[in-house]
């Protein structure tokens, strides 16, 4: 289906002035993407200057959280070009999680027109320093004016883009949470959806009391094995080998995870997917055996992890930045942002759209 | 603080016709009541007509399912008034809801007089067959445009309300739901958050493809006792007696639980709260001895359960309506629509405005 491009949206570029200052995810580009479904049909999609969503105050996803979500980056290349990252992966895990609540899936090639359209629109707005990106956000949510809890019969489907920093900089301190849960065994952890993230908000803000940045996630059923963290998997560098979760259904599948074991274990390095009991990893932390831990995701990157927190015991680990990470955190950057070669079919380019 | 009265008020009441058919939840009332929260800070409240909500799309509700709500009805009584049923008890729950995700409290003042509003400028609306009412829908979400996960800093909420039947009607056929969940231990489920209800979705679609009714949501950290449903309480009668799952952390306290273990007391009916074992009630239902089990809640009142299907078998329960089911439904009907003296003080009359 072709894609409307509303004339304002020139206007909306031209217009635009990037600010000095970028951070993450705070900074709009001026036009997104949009397409609506009606009782499981799909509309036409359209580029329009971004501008506030009408909504009913009875619309589902305000009063049950029917929404998902994607994030996922567009990258200056060496060349100049603008290119995606595996974004086939981002469509198929909002596929997936648009399941889990009872929406109907943003077929694939209506959401790589939407990722696609705004990035080559905005191709001026992706920044070019190392790290830095134009962030996309697709998101999909339930627009039914109804408030019997049941699925919406219509849904909007969004493009916005944000150019962005990198989400974190420094070593991570990381509180090992046994209370709290952001999803249930039987529950959402496997979507990327609202209620997960909402149900994180706690815990982060009595840790940022206590002096830590992250919450680190146990698996709901045993609350003994590491899932991940709010925003980012995990990995821990025990005796120069990599060891990450399995999938173990209350996890969401990462792409930059993903990645990371392709590119770790094409580096040499042997990658175990398994469950990690978190007592035995501080255990081999304080011992010395894991001297080295790490989280990443799409935002993120890869972000050093320094310390363990849990009780009132602290667990640092002995390199932090470590080399491992450095190493992936770079050959991933340098594939992302074309310095290394693409061996892995990962990049995207998009032909650029030019304004004037 | 006064509240604003929006002058086009009057014409949006002056325009509304009821429709033959009120369904639950689907007619929405002219008119609503809005204040918004910056930084902590609570704007004064207003009466507005019924129009859609102006968001940007980055905002933290549609990302990150910050929001909560409450669920009250406004009944007509016998006297030709009108009243709310114990509006305090719900005051206070959405500020548990909303402290579970780091929301601000809506004050308790500010909420009442949001309830209040409504119900006075709609008392036209509210219907006068008994068990029909005014089901009134607080809701408050985060709006701040911010793609991080993180708290918002503003906040909107709104009271709006809809003409409704009860949500219940017939014996409801309930499936024990041994795989997915609705909450985390640790997780939400004792708030009225949107996620909650998001991730009840899948099981009830799947169900209804069987012939079944509702989910009944079992304790996500045992596995094994009952907490409620997707919307309501539950009770069981074994031996006579009334058995309500205690307060287990991911069970919402409901207004009306709460109330008939108070009315069931003062008729003389022997009430446990304790931690009901799936299995032993399930035997007790085959042998014989529970005999009767029903929902409640403030949108199905009480409504009675008919069976529980359970993998490849169903549990008939012999008495379905039951008599406790009828008379407990009866009784609180009494008391909410002004038949029955109010003894415990739950009825909140609200003085009626007149338009013209
Ligand atoms: C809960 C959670 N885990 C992991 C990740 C990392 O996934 P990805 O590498 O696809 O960005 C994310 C976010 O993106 C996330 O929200
Ligand atoms: C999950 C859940 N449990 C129980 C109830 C019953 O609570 P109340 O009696 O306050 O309406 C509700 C809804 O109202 C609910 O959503």
């Amino acid at each position: 289906m072709s894609i409307y491009i509303d004339p304002a949206v020139a206007a909306s570029l031209r217009g635009f002035e990037m600010p000095e200052k970028l951070g993450f995810g705070t900074v709009m580009a001026p036009v997104m993407f949009r397409a609506v479904c009606q009782d499981g049909c799909w509309s036409q999609g359209e580029l329009v200057p971004y501008a506030p969503l009408a909504l009913d105050p009875a619309a589902k996803v305000l009063h049950y959280a029917q929404s998902c979500f994607e994030g996922m980056k567009a990258y200056r290349t060496q060349a100049g070009g603008v290119s995606l990252f595996r974004p086939e992966r981002n469509a198929a895990r909002m596929a997936h999680s648009a399941a889990r609540l009872c929406m109907p899936p943003v077929p694939e090639a209506l959401f790589m027109d939407g990722v696609r359209t705004v990035t080559a629109y905005c191709a001026n707005l992706v920044p070019a320093t190392s790290g830095e990106s134009l962030y996309l956000r697709p998101f999909l949510f339930g627009t039914q004016a109804d408030l019997s809890v049941s699925a919406s019969t219509s849904y909007e489907f969004y493009v916005i883009a944000s150019p962005s920093e990198a989400y974190h900089a420094g070593n991570m301190r990381l509180w090992v949470e046994r209370e709290d849960s952001r999803a249930a065994l039987g529950g959402t952890g496997d979507a990327k959806v609202g209620g997960n993230y909402a149900a994180s908000l706690r815990s982060v803000a009595r840790l940022k009391e206590r002096g830590y940045d992250q919450s680190l996630w146990l698996n709901p059923g045993n609350r003994n094995t590491v899932d991940e963290l709010s925003g980012m998997n995990f990995f821990a560098v025990i005796n120069g080998e990599l060891h990450t979760p399995a999938l173990s259904g209350s996890i969401l599948e990462g792409v930059t995870r993903d990645s990371l074991i392709d590119l770790a274990r094409d580096m040499g390095y042997t990658v175990h997917e398994r469950a990690i009991d978190i007592d035995e990893l501080l255990g081999q932390v304080a011992e010395g055996s894991c001297d080295e831990a790490f989280a990443c995701g799409t935002a993120a990157i890869v972000s050093p992890i320094s310390l363990f927190g849990d009780g009132g015991r602290e667990y640092p680990l002995a390199k932090a930045p470590g080399p491992v990470a450095e190493r992936l955190r770079q050959m991933l950057l340098d594939i992302q942002e074309g310095r290394a070669e693409d061996k892995f079919g990962w990049m995207h380019p998009v032909e650029v759209v030019s304004i004037d």
